[in-house]
């Protein structure tokens, strides 16, 4: 069992990385696909005159801040043209996507964080009416049964609160879990760079391994969303993943060349 | 089994529709839910500068014209809006809702129809690169695995052509083949009025029964979107559902309503 995470930043050739999906269905793999939606819920707000705001945590980790009106552009984004076109892709390359978000079946839960503590200009304030908060629990049966019928999994990064909030979640986080839930062997980040990078955006310092007991240290030098991807992979050995692996989704064949150990390896 | 269509128009209640569910749901009835998504269409494609531009055919009946720019925002609508928060909101009332649309798993399969016939101005043209066809085949295995396991299926109005394109498909119609295709007893139709009307708009000219053998003559007499509703409805009968009820989405209990009788009983 492979868990594949597709990053939601520009760059990534969507392309080559359905086109290595179906190599692998091919070959017989069980996959689990989920998506990022970073760009396109930052386009579709820019055009509905709803901008995203981008906020910092005192820990320095970015996140999406989502009012309930940021949480419908968040929702029309990814788990409409996001999710709906990667599952479309997919079918046309004979892969029997099916898409979900963690809303539906209660697929990914959480605890709703409503009020969130972020850093600005220097100071620490509180915001309020937050709808976000982080995956605690998979609902790994309904994965196991589509997976079983022969369905893959193309998963949006919504969890449902213990209320019954739709809330944002970081979507690697979430992949971690999931890898986590399914026993997967491996979990594949797929993002606009080779990897981990010693010094961003130098791509000739990408760093080839990782040791799983110091995987925690290079959240230090990770950069902007590359923190998230750490703390992910952090989280995924954790919960017992064999193995977590940066790839490059600009070039062709993405998926393979992470099994075959390119990009940044945690292991 | 009982099929439920919620209208995409407004003036119906959704919270009345939910409750009702819900409350279905907990005197043990299976049920799958289809919703429309007319309104949110056109609401967004406003909000974007993409205006819907609704066609009617020689035969008097109304779509919406969709180009790939109105296929990405009704996916939009459709998937992401009108979908996840109609789930949030069952979830919410502790119905166990997972939200699909006819792309995923393939579900709801159909041929596009990439030109269409339109009458403007009194004169027929085609429109070409439509994104929209009619269901032919539905995916009833997914749906059934889905069932009895306890989660409640809320489809979206899309389909999946052959060619793998995702299709704009009416509704109504494809809640017909989904009742036909579970064997559904029940196909309940829900909309801002009270049922079919023999001299729309005034409500006092209800029709409450209509016998089987003369549904296609209420075509003539049914009015805009009502026309497809009838059409469905005459084909939900030919694939064996007993009956079909139209019943008024604006009050309290329209599902337990219709059950009761109210509303026009089509059987």
């Amino acid at each position: 069992m492979i868990v594949i995470k597709i990053g939601g930043s520009s760059g990534i050739n969507l392309s080559y990385v359905c086109a290595d999906v179906a190599a692998l269905t091919k070959e017989g793999k069980q996959l689990v696909v989920m998506h990022g939606t970073g760009k396109e819920a930052d386009a579709l707000g820019e055009k509905l005159g709803r901008p995203a705001r981008h906020v910092t945590s005192p820990q320095g980790f970015t996140s999406r801040y989502t009012d309930r009106d940021t949480l419908e552009v968040f929702v029309m984004a990814a788990c409409g043209k996001v999710n709906t076109f990667l599952v479309e892709g997919l079918q046309k390359l004979g892969v029997n996507a099916i898409g979900l978000s963690g809303v539906d079946g209660r697929l990914l839960e959480g605890t709703r964080k409503d009020a969130i503590r972020i850093v600005e200009n220097g100071k620490q304030r509180i915001l309020r009416d937050d709808y976000t908060g982080k995956v605690e629990k998979v609902n790994a049966d309904l994965l196991r049964v589509l997976l079983e019928r022969g369905y893959i999994p193309v998963v949006a990064p919504l969890a449902i609160s213990y209320q019954g909030d739709a809330i944002n979640v970081d979507g690697d986080r979430a992949a971690a879990m999931i890898a986590g839930a399914l026993g997967a062997e491996q979990l594949i980040i797929v993002s606009n760079v080779p990897g981990l990078l010693r010094a961003y955006p130098d791509e000739s310092t990408l760093i080839a391994h990782i040791d799983k007991n110091r995987v925690e240290q290079s959240i230090d030098f990770a950069e902007g969303r590359m923190k998230k991807k750490v703390l992910g992979a952090s989280e995924a050995l954790g919960l017992g993943v064999k193995q977590v692996i940066f790839t490059d989704g600009r070039v062709e064949l993405p998926i393979h060349r992470a099994i075959e150990g390119k990009g940044t390896v945690i292991e």
